[in-house]
């Protein structure tokens, strides 16, 4: 027996009660039943999105949401611009060149932030642009971009919106949707929506809607304003069969979330990064990230230690599943998550299995180092006795 | 307490042993421990196709699979032809006009088989026709279509094929995909493969391949030849993130799929559906269908019923649920499945509950006269003694 820890930044650990809900016996979801459901958990979702917009859902992966969001609202030569900040970004522009759209490359170094003026140049030198595009956390850098800020400058503009992959960043941090100004908000579940792959959230404000229907690019399954004739309230239901049983475990999960508390739930990530970025630190390892995300935590492997082998120890000898790199950063790091069903003792585990790897590997460092700087951190989620 | 029973043609029951593998804790699906069961449930979906082409899971429900097929074959302005016998066939009309595809409609009255003679007329009328789209099973009229017929017409055409939504036809009835040369099957998980709804499968002959070439439809989500090249064995992943609980789910029913063996599968099938024809027949009920499906059996209600009262009353009083009609069909037809994880007593559930239903809508019918017909088929499920 080797007992099985999931530390990935997606697919994340699914709550035992939402493995179970979703284990219940098949409902028909051309019913009230289902359509009961299914009005709840949207509320539920634009409760999370925190928005009054429609939050739509979908039966695809992510990428499938952030195709949606590019072929609803261009058309086949309008110039768009996006963050190229690791291998999310870099999918805007790959989305772009299948349709023949103008798609302004702004190149960021993996690991940094985008410097906001850059966006703003990018904006005067096109300003026939119709959407800055970007990702809130970038994922394969573990890092966090000011989209706060860069709604400020497409808010100034009349028709120019912000996109915004959340995908790792909704129910992690405080993103308001309406009050920022953010007029597309695409997430998916196997993020902080603790759930298996399989479903793809979407939302557009008003001024995103109205760029729709200028729109020609072709879609047939991704087409957003026939799933919203669908989705609203009173209609409940999706223009294709949904992904019934994933939809019953997203409204066990909104509940959890919502009994949680969103305030609570982003300071409760809010210290599991924070417990994270200090253990990393005890170990004398570097962070990748100079703006690091809450959803996880980059940080580079010590030199003279192959990442891909350390990943896949840690995996097959020792049951506990982290992600590596991707593309350049292949082999050379390692990324803790901690969005979702995640608390305390997970980042405990992440430590105390990395510092008995680092030990096999040849790197020696203090058993416990880095547990117990994470441990200082997370001895705020429990109040003071006595 | 209402026990419920789902007998609707989609979604079907999921069997308790792969409800409870769905409920095991989530898997990384970057993993060779995930490409391990992927590669093993490819295998055993070519098994059930009755191909060696690749057969390619997509996260999505089956119109997505449609979708790709149209826009993976086909360019702007090329022609198809397509049957509309219902639904689901007027769907390939909807698809096509989205990408400016010139769709030769061949309309069949509900309930019909498509003749044969009219397809090889419209391939003669239109010699650049690329593809001809048909149902299998067209559920909404539970009717059979002569795939079979249909794709020696296209077999001995260079530049056509034909392309079958199978999704309630395959895993029900025996159609060899190679060796009845069909060019591109389409199936989905939530009816014969006993799954909840959001996975779509697609399989694509060498010469459906070699089409995909010239195809200059945009897509980015389901460009097929991108899922190929991730999907084939060796690689053994996907290009999106999968639906991985519904993968391996789809691992535990093809499983069951094998170990009934497929000729045993088709026989069940064929049984029930006989049975059910006989029951429907017994109560005195009008088949919609001349050419009945063995996924599902479309019957009118009486004259003076209301149908969507019916189907309601049995669904919400009753606790059985049925499907109703769509469109013209609305009101006046209940639809009972046999497809997936039914046997013999389901049958007669089905034919205890609609009796019972329409003596409590004043159209007297002996109680049991539909069981007991029903019941002297699917004695043929058990061997006789002694």
């Amino acid at each position: 027996m080797l007992k099985q820890y999931l530390l990935s930044p997606g697919p994340t650990a699914v709550p035992e009660r939402v493995l179970l809900r979703m284990a219940a016996p098949m409902i028909h979801h051309r019913t009230p039943q289902f359509s009961a459901i299914f009005a709840e958990t949207k509320l539920m979702l634009e409760q999370v999105f925190q928005t009054k917009n429609d939050v739509l859902t979908l039966a695809s992966s992510g990428s499938g949401a952030m195709e949606s969001a590019v072929i609803n609202l261009l058309s086949p030569s309008d110039t768009m611009i996006y963050v190229n900040a690791g291998k999310f970004g870099e999918r805007w522009g790959k989305i772009a060149a299948k349709y023949n759209i103008n798609a302004v490359e702004i190149k960021v170094e993996w690991g940094e932030a985008v410097d906001v003026s850059a966006i703003e140049a990018a904006l005067e030198a096109n300003p026939e642009a119709k959407g800055v595009f970007v990702q809130a956390s970038e994922t394969s850098t573990t890092t966090e971009q000011p989209i706060r800020e860069i709604a400020q400058l497409t808010g100034r503009r009349d028709n120019c919106v912000i996109v915004v992959d959340a995908i790792t960043a909704l129910g992690v941090i405080d993103m308001p949707m309406d009050a920022w100004g953010l007029d597309v908000v695409v997430s998916g579940s196997q993020k902080a929506f603790m759930l298996p792959p399989g479903l793809a959230f979407i939302a557009l404000s008003d001024k995103a809607w109205k760029m729709t229907e200028a729109s020609t690019c072709q879609k047939f399954y991704f087409d957003l304003a026939n799933e919203r004739k669908n989705q609203v309230a009173g209609k409940d239901t999706t223009a294709w069969t949904p992904a019934a049983s994933l939809i019953i475990g997203l409204n066990e999960v909104l509940k959890m979330m919502l009994e949680e508390g969103l305030d609570n739930l982003y300071t409760r990530h809010q210290i599991l990064a924070k417990a994270t970025r200090a253990g990393v630190e005890a170990l004398g390892l570097k962070l990748i990230s100079s703006s690091p995300a809450t959803s996880a935590t980059g940080a580079y492997v010590p030199e003279g230690v192959n990442g891909g082998a350390f990943v896949k120890y840690l995996r097959d000898t020792m049951g506990v599943t982290f992600a590596g790199g991707q593309d350049h950063l292949k082999g050379k790091i390692v990324r803790i998550a901690h969005l979702g069903y995640y608390d305390v003792f997970d980042i405990c585990t992440a430590f105390s299995a990395i510092e008995i790897a680092l030990n096999r590997f040849g790197y020696p460092v203090q058993m416990g180092a880095g547990v117990g700087a994470a441990q200082a951190v997370l001895a705020e989620r429990f109040p003071e006795q006595g």
